[in-house]
């Protein structure tokens, strides 16, 4: 990872994703799935180890999806240089990546810039494209801790010494290659002293919650109670949570959020408690092409996900499962969205306008 | 099982609990913790087996219980019953049994019925009072297995053509011991031709819904989609659920309903989209000596059993785990109480009082 020693922003966590060596080297990640028993790092030599690896969850978190896609364009490009006309090839290297996973927008915001990279070097030499390719790839990693940093600067205020914050998912260092997205202000305020406990849903059916964030918030020594994703509203009508901080995988530009499955009801429970419910999210995030949260893409994963515990069949043969990936909680049930440049709130689509062209004006 | 045949209540499910034999007989207990995968009977000949078979869920659901505690009742008088004088053996074996488990008032309930017919019996002989207690097991049973159908044949009224019905944990023949509580209405409307969609909810973290109620739902050949507890919502908001149906294991006097832990949010859920929310459970299920739901005694289970799947650990070690069983709705949330002898409606302390009063002078 290329981040500098000594910057705020430099990950503190276990490496998630890096590209090692030079122009020839690989892509590594570590693979989630085999987390919290096991710490198993995946060497992904082409874009196509890259692709699956995406596609299995081994590395997950809409940021990091993105960083991993734009890494899996450099060895794409790489391997296929010679097998067609350049932009044929950068074509074919993003169409391939774009098939990954539907929902989480990063990885297409990567890909159009990895894509406009290469268009910008489309007359050189395969050294130096590939030169090119990598240190934007890079520079889309380090831009994303940046961010990630920002948010938790900017989120850390809304910690206060004894409460109680709920989250669902991931969304640490392990969702974005550092520090994370709503987990980072949580880290930043632990750092600065303040003390607080994390309410953890375990989030089904792949357990996000309880075997990645739980590790994440344990590693740095902070209060963490894991429960059924059934039990987060028993917490909040017993006064245990204060605070509820989601992540996002695509946020329209009306400031609808799709993140993981289960957010939508944590949202609705929150506002029947009068509890606050912040997205954290970096800019990369929003999709202003989606005019609310109906138009975003949910991803619907097998039913096996559901059907077994470990090898145990637990839903019987021949009965359907409905297993979506994601939810859309309605901009009206956010109380702010905490991006890289501060907190949009009231959510709506013109406080996401505002924001979001302060943003690219300014970037 | 004692059901008549010809009679509309008997079981058309597979036998959940039985007692086999004359006096000297035993109970034999269909082990939920195998299904769907295996269908397994335990043959308990002590107090202590019942005890320990209720404590791991092998029999569950509030009425099932409290049956399996009545027969359970039958075997420790039979062994016990030269260990000491009677009323005191009496004591003894009901209050072992009495700490199975917490929440479903059925136990308790079931228990102070066979302790007043060992009061009656107690200058008997050995033999006469073995045939008394079982006959008012099995009593409590057919009982039971009427309660169930009756609630049925109010409940049917609910179903209409081409409706999605939302359901949480099991409510059927297996936590009942024939027809159930929340599945009965279901079961009786598809016998009667009605044709709609169940959507369960797997019901972390012993998928109940997962294993039991789509099992009952698919031997019947009703549509089912079993889907995880946080994506309930997302199928109210998309209109495709028109009614949940959910069971009881308390009723306190003022309506507020402990059931399995997800309940509660299922109830804001509902409430959100304007879906109506019933309760279905026999008055044996009502315990007037709660004022309200705050005083129902809610299990918490072993962490182990949300920290674990399979044998994998999936919660890191040293993480807090809180893992409630049950959570309490509140009558305001729920539209209505299927009983036996018709639907309390609205749910408050004065319609509560009038039908179980009502109910108390008729049975």
């Amino acid at each position: 990872m290329s981040l500098q020693p000594g910057r705020p922003w430099e990950a503190t966590a276990p490496v998630v994703l890096e590209w090692q060596g030079g122009v020839q080297g690989h892509v590594r990640l570590l693979d989630q799935t085999r987390l919290p028993e096991q710490e198993v790092y995946l060497e992904c030599r082409t874009v196509e180890e890259v692709h699956a690896a995406i596609r299995r969850l081994c590395v997950r978190g809409a940021p990091a999806i993105g960083l991993a896609a734009a890494y899996g364009f450099v060895l794409g490009i790489r391997q296929r240089f010679a097998t067609g006309p350049f932009l044929h090839v950068v074509a074919e290297v993003s169409q391939l990546l774009r098939t990954a996973r539907p929902t989480a927008v990063n990885l297409f915001w990567a890909l159009e810039r990895m894509e406009a990279a290469a268009r910008e070097v489309e007359a050189d030499d395969l050294e130096s494209i590939l030169r090119r390719l990598l240190q934007v790839a890079q520079d889309l990693q380090q831009a994303e801790a940046e961010r990630c940093y920002r948010i938790a600067e900017h989120g850390v205020h809304l910690l206060t010494d004894g409460i109680g914050v709920l989250t669902h998912c991931n969304t640490g260092a392990l969702a974005t290659g550092a520090w994370g997205t709503a987990l980072a202000p949580l880290f930043l305020a632990w750092e600065r002293g303040k003390r607080f406990r994390v309410y953890v849903d375990e989030t089904r059916p792949l357990l996000q919650g309880a075997r990645l964030t739980a590790w994440e918030l344990a590693k740095r020594g902070i209060p963490t109670t894991v429960m059924c994703d059934s039990a987060a509203s028993v917490l909040m009508r017993a006064g245990q949570v204060q605070l509820v901080l989601v992540g996002a995988d695509r946020i329209a530009a009306n400031g609808d959020v799709a993140n993981k499955i289960g957010t939508y009801g944590l949202a609705l429970a929150a506002r029947a408690h009068g509890i606050p419910l912040y997205v954290a999210a970096p800019t990369s995030s929003f999709d202003l092409g989606m005019a609310d949260g109906t138009c975003i893409p949910i991803e619907v994963r097998a039913a096996e996900e559901v059907a077994y515990c470990g090898n145990r069949r637990t839903v019987p043969e021949g009965v359907a499962v409905y297993n979506p990936a994601f939810d859309v909680t309605p901009a009206p049930l956010i109380s702010g969205i905490i991006t890289e440049r501060g907190i949009i709130t009231p959510v709506n689509a013109a406080s996401v306008a505002q924001a979001l062209g302060e943003l690219s004006s300014r970037t």
